[in-house]
């Protein structure tokens, strides 16, 4: 027996795992079948299955005779169905055909009505419906055939069905006739002729293969490019199609079609929310050519019809325990119900519906965590524009919606001119080629920020979303002149203002009002269920100042993952002394700048320490190479020089020797503290001196978690971890308390995650820097990666970023190495992850798997990580 | 019952594992043992185990009880054996504490000679034997115990012996009374004294325990520490002690002392070699004070002891089926073997040898294939000084030995004043601060390379090691002036002749002459042994031209591994074409230009496929980051800017746009074929048409294989093999001729590994490319790493260049995922090396052992390569 490709609407629930279900038949189809099973009114139809649609495109574009066979019976059984025949006059059967892929994509793909029509038929309607119905039905689909199957430009049918009307003089379609309508039936084919050279085809089979056929290759149009690439949708699920017959809305008065939602998807509110129009086809009621009346009117133009829908939308509501977002359509006081999903909505209502479904008994708490998408909640986390001020917003243009929330604000080129700005009382946006850690300080003042080079995973990018501050990133088409940039054919001088949609990428000129982030009462509710979930990993957040730690406990993690110290030492009255440690010529200089520096830093975990109270705090040892600290201004050398008694030219010259050709894979983080103890030293007599003081001011039980960057080798491990447990013993025993420490690794580089034995035999804690160790086992420079990307991407070879989520395949069995070995050498090694992919659902979806014990990731993604732990528990898998 | 931490020498063989045997008593305890087994008159004795080292130097160096304890039970028993007492003045028993380590390391640790010695014992000694032998023992014994166990100066000790005889007017140690030695005693305790304050130990148990330590400590000394690091010794071995009855050479004209290699270590001539003084301990006969005799000579002298030591000499060559080293003492007409070891010798002797003990029947051919360190072939494949001249050499320092043999000529800083020099018929030293691929031509003309900057990866060494030229590199003391450098306090010009000793790193002022290679009749007979060993690798070149393939036969290769096709690129009449296609605006400039660039590509592969004819050819695809091949002075700017029609300033400009802050993870490899697909079909195209060629024309079954570099994911594998698949199809379809091709890849970045069961779906061979591979490993750049390297090893974390080996642990362990994976997907994948540890012994078993099925390294190691091989075969190790 050949493989079924073709599913009758009362077969397809025959597939009994519902996610084979939905992959094979697509969610349009399988919501089809199962209203269908359910009794719900829905036109006969079959489903053409994805497979076919990857097997059509994988195979040269051309469609097997075998599932031309199956497709032939189907529509065999739909004519026993409805007694009507596939091209005959008589009782002609018109069917739709219409995409479906696993995922919804609305608009995306391409659909045809009424197909089946001829001249014949047409004539046949006409008799049975009336003349305008007919040769309406017709034009139609002739336009709609020529241009999605055939590929005529719709324009010249618009253009041709405009100039007849006025022509005519007619203000619009509701005053044309049966005869104008003929007649445009025949200009619409006379344009078909001469555009092809041949006739528009009468026969009905031929344009049903056509229009399935065309479906299939739409999968490949740019519009579905776009959308599969921004959300994440593989190009190989391929999409069904479905063919299902033709219920009529536009046959006269007691005909109608709609789009409802059974609540309100915007506020959340459980009010049936959709609109209507009566003698109409589905498009008309999107294309803004008459205006829809609002759904609760039907209860006056067909009550029947209105009751019944309501009943339906319930049932479905509880079938689908979720909002649904429907189709119906009215064919003379008949109610149909042309397709049901899951409704799309904003954050806000997303809390809404999952609290009230769960009042109302439709739904449990955890199926009310799983059903939230985590990364709606980053909507609730920022400000928004304010929706009417964005309307009039002219868009400048659009780059990667690096770190999400809106900003307003003045221009400024610099970090410097930044900080001025923002103590003359100035909202801020701060406009680079791209960032350094040179720009910390602006950016921390700004509301948003703009670079033209560097991608999702750039200085800007990492930087920003750390902060909660909207970022765009990339945006190439921006030229810089002095004191100002154009883009999108404007030029914008330091301080106009622009607005940035940073959950977009939308750059908008002007001063858009933006309206704050609310964090209502669901949101607390609904993240108190969350809370509630057992056996869900611990979520940290990733925070280097008491500000960043104070946010992170707001938003509920249960310690810091990651401090970085590097980022204390760029503060205006800091960053000389660092730059003065390492351009020391001696040991003995470099210490000497070390102890200027050391009660900055010791303040610093002060701070963190008394936000953090009993919480595990992990700090991370220096890390980045130390060129990252040099400046790049001749006026900054030579301040430099005066202060260490030496020439600009020489300061320069020495910082320049720092240079590396691979810094990524140079000197940083362990190496640096194998090369210059005295700061591993430094740090760590900050680390235990600060929480010594904290435990004795406060009584807090401080328990620093000490972390070594870097490591790839057992007595390098063993080496670093001898200078910190060194100092850190002479520092406790001297104060005569007690205090617990731990000493850890990052795992970032691919030979830790080998060799994680031997490391676990020093490490009291692992945690994964996915960021580094993702760019080495890809061999891909983040840096530089953005025209490879592209590159990647236009080919069809990567979907997406493959470094945004975690790579499971690749740098995901790396970390099961890790996991698997370092627990055989430490059974209770305690592992986390803190790099990007510690806030990206999918990544913590696989952290969960492989068994590791908490996820970090910057403040502002503490709730999406929470959610998406919980949704990870509840799922239950675990890797063995 | 403790562990054994002390064995006699008649226990020693109670360990029946011979490497076990060797680890634990050192290889000279291991063989005084072995010696004392046979029957053969070794004084006896006892060892301290290196295991006892290793605990000692790592629980603060302090011994424990329980050693000390085991030691002075053996002392019990040597004094049972020798019916001498320690300390005993009627019957004093006197040892010799020498080290031993698994590995000789001559004269690399301490010695004492004559412990158990202190007045009374003296007076008795002198009684029995004399005042000269007793007062002279006693002070040599004073002077070593001060200098080796306490620390005192041996200095001052032989400042005042010299005074004395001064003062005396004697002229050297013979004319020393019995009453000068005694004097000199009172001297040298004196010495002690003032030294030390408190009086030198008379205690014999005091001394004993402190020459072991002494012995252990000394494996952390600065010489021991060199030694190591020189050959690979790791640290955590630690050394043995022996402990060892003395016996006097010194005890007058019957008694004699020796050193004798059982055949030539120098030719290599089966003629007894070495040197004997009678009346003498030990050290004279090496320190010079004292002119030994030729060990013939001894016949006359001693004629018993004589005859006695040959049999003792033959029975230990056929013992250990090897030339042995030994040293003698006779005491009082009495011979003693003192130790015997593998005598360590010249390549060229250690071919005779193993010719002339297989021609014997002592050793079996595959015996002699182990017996040979393949690195000693080095040796005779490049030129070497002439040791006489050398001798006059000055030295101006010392830097990385990159690539071995030996070079001299005149100085030249650029590569085209190389170039200019060498048509003059000059030699030529080429001295840059880094080479770059612009050098190649230089470096091609040079008879030796010499850098400032760069490591053991660098490109001069990579490059010099496949060209078989000499190289030093990394030599940072090099200060370069305008047209000279200065060096070891000499300014050397343009012009001036230096020379390079490249596998010893030293730089010599002035032209010392050299020998060729010379690879004489054993090499051959040698080579056809290890041909002839079953189951071993393919040893196949890195060869990138004709001449390069030439060499590799004429080495034994059975094929080209690795054909680099960007090094093709950089002669002076492709260089501009190779600039022209990269800063083409469109792909039509860039079609342009590779089809000038295509006849020259095209040319190359007929010249290689003709030296190669049937033997396989496996040629890479463009692989480094494009900005490689971008000039870098600005006069080059301005004529290729000419060439093509714009300024100078915008083509730097465009040049510099390649920069990459991460180069080596940046955009190469695969990734330009992606980019510019049109850079593929043309290098398909020169592959396949020269292919299509020379089969026509030649008759030869040229069979290309086609390596992607850089592959990390299956989409992206499968879209570049489409490539050459789709244009190779093309050109053998229309040439009509059968032509057989493999597309395959190279495995360098750690995620091919990981998804290698993906990629071998699609490759038909892997090629582990170990460079890359291993520093993405490591995370570790190797254009960055020579400070890092340097506090790495200063600070005992590593014993050497971690990289300069195949990393078994880290990178090791991604190959075997690679190969199970790979071989699972594709049962008759072929996978190879081509990294530069190819051509690496170690590394070499190591492939060996994973199952691969060739290496491919430099010409010049190919012989190296094929006995590692044949050696790695006969070990039979595989991995399960």
């Amino acid at each position: 027996m050949s493989k079924k490709y073709v599913y009758m609407f009362k077969d397809g629930t025959s597939i009994k795992d519902e996610n084979e279900r939905r992959n094979t038949l697509g969610g349009k189809g399988k919501n089809l079948c199962e209203m269908t099973d359910m009794g719900i009114p829905v036109p006969n139809g079959f489903i053409v299955t994805t497979e076919a649609c990857t097997l059509y495109n994988s195979s040269g574009k051309v469609m097997s005779d075998d599932i031309k066979k199956q497709i032939d019976e189907c529509i065999a059984q739909l004519e026993g169905s409805s007694g009507k025949k596939f091209g005959d006059p008589s009782n002609p059967l018109l069917v739709s055909v219409r995409s479906g892929a696993r995922a919804s994509m609305p608009g995306m793909m391409d659909t045809v009505l009424n197909l089946g029509i001829n001249d014949t038929v047409a004539d046949a309607l006409a008799k049975k419906a009336g003349d305008v119905f007919a040769y309406d039905s017709y034009r139609r689909f002739i336009m709609m055939f020529a241009d999605v199957v055939i590929g005529v430009s719709k324009h010249d049918f618009e253009h041709a069905l405009d100039k007849y009307k006025e022509d005519k003089g007619y203000k619009g379609d509701t005053d044309m006739t049966g005869a104008d309508w003929k007649a445009i039936v025949d200009i619409f084919k006379d344009i078909y002729r001469k555009d092809q050279g041949k006739d528009f085809t009468t026969d009905a089979k031929e344009q049903l293969y056509g229009a399935i056929t065309a479906v299939f290759q739409s999968w490949d149009n740019e519009r579905a490019f776009v959308y599969r690439r921004m959300n994440d949708i593989p190009y190989d699920w391929g999409t069904a199609v479905n063919v299902q017959e033709m219920v009529f809305g536009n046959m006269g008065e007691t005909s109608g079609t709609g789009v409802v939602f059974t609540r309100n998807p915007a506020s959340g509110e459980n009010a049936i929310y959709g609109e209507y129009l009566m003698n109409a086809q589905g498009e008309d009621v999107v294309a803004g050519v008459r205006t829809p009346k609002p759904f609760g009117e039907l209860a006056k133009d067909s009550p029947d019809c209105h009751k019944k829908f309501l009943e339906i939308a319930a049932k479905l509501e509880k079938h689908y325990q979720y909002v649904q977002d429907m189709e119906f359509t009215i064919e003379d006081n008949t109610l149909y119900i042309l397709q049901t999903r899951n409704g799309k909505c904003t954050a806000q209502a997303a809390l809404q519906f999952a609290i009230d479904l769960e009042k109302e008994g439709i739904i449990t708490k955890e199926k009310a965590i799983q059903q939230v998408d985590p990364r709606a909640l980053d909507q609730l986390l920022h400000p928004m524009f304010d929706a009417a001020a964005l309307k009039a917003g002219k868009v400048l243009g659009k780059a990667l919606p690096a770190s999400p929330g809106a900003a307003a604000g003045k221009v400024y080129f610099d970090a410097k001119d930044a900080v001025a700005a923002k103590e003359r009382g100035e909202r801020v946006v701060l406009v680079r080629l791209e960032t350094s850690p040179d720009d910390i300080l602006g950016m921390e003042v700004s509301q948003g920020i703009l670079t033209a080079r560097g991608g999702n995973t750039s200085h800007a990018a990492v930087v920003a979303r750390g902060m909660g501050t909207c970022c765009i990133s990339g945006c190439e088409e921006i030229k810089f002149g002095k004191g100002e940039f154009t883009l999108g054919g404007e030029t914008v001088k330091e301080g106009d203002y622009i607005s940035l949609d940073g959950s977009t990428g939308v750059i908008y000129l002007g001063d858009i009002k933006t309206v704050p982030a609310e964090i209502a009462g669901n949101f607390g509710t609904f993240m108190s269920w969350v809370e509630g979930v057992k056996g869900k990993m611990a979520v940290r957040a990733n925070a280097d100042s008491p500000r960043d730690a104070t946010k992170a406990l707001e938003f509920g993690a249960t310690g810091i993952g990651l401090c970085r110290t590097e980022h204390m030492f760029f503060d205006a009255d800091r960053i000389p002394k660092m730059r003065k440690m390492i351009l020391s010529d001696t040991e003995a200089d470099r210490r000497a700048a070390l102890d200027e520096l050391l009660p900055f830093q010791k303040a610093d975990f002060i701070g963190i320490y008394e936000v953090m109270k009993d919480l595990p705090v992990t700090i991370r040892l220096l890390d980045p190479p130390l060129h990252e600290f040099m400046p790049t201004k001749e006026e900054d050398f030579a301040s430099l020089g005066k202060d260490m008694g030496k020439s600009a030219a020489d300061v320069k010259a020495r910082a320049e020797s720092l240079h590396e050709l691979n810094p990524m894979m140079g000197h940083r983080g362990c190496r640096l503290a194998v090369s210059y103890p005295e700061i591993a030293q430094m740090q760590t007599r900050a680390i235990i001196e600060a929480a010594l003081e904290v435990k004795k001011s406060k009584g807090y039980d401080i328990k620093p978690e000490i972390m070594i960057p870097l490591v790839g080798d057992l007595k390098e491990t063993r080496f670093v971890k001898e200078i910190i447990e060194k100092k850190a013993k002479e520092l406790v025993d001297a104060a005569g308390v007690k205090l617990d420490y731990q000493i850890g690794t990052m795992i970032e580089i691919p030979r830790a995650c080998l060799i994680a034995d031997d490391i676990a035999s020093e490490a009291e804690f692992f945690s994964f820097g996915t960021n580094d160790l993702t760019q080495m086992t890809y061999g891909l420079s983040r840096d530089d990666a953005g025209r490879i990307l592209n590159d990647y991407i236009e080919n069809n070879i990567y979907e997406g970023d493959p470094t945004a989520r975690l790579d499971q395949t690749g740098v995901g069995s790396l970390m099961k190495i890790a996991i698997e070995k370092g627990r055989k050498a430490r059974a209770n090694l305690k592992i986390g992850i803190c790099g990007e992919h510690g806030g990206e659902p999918s990544s913590i979806g696989f952290c969960h798997k492989v068994g590791l014990n908490y996820v970090s990731c910057s403040p502002f993604r503490v709730p999406i990580a929470r959610l998406s732990a919980a949704q990870a528990a509840l799922a239950g898998e675990k890797f063995d």
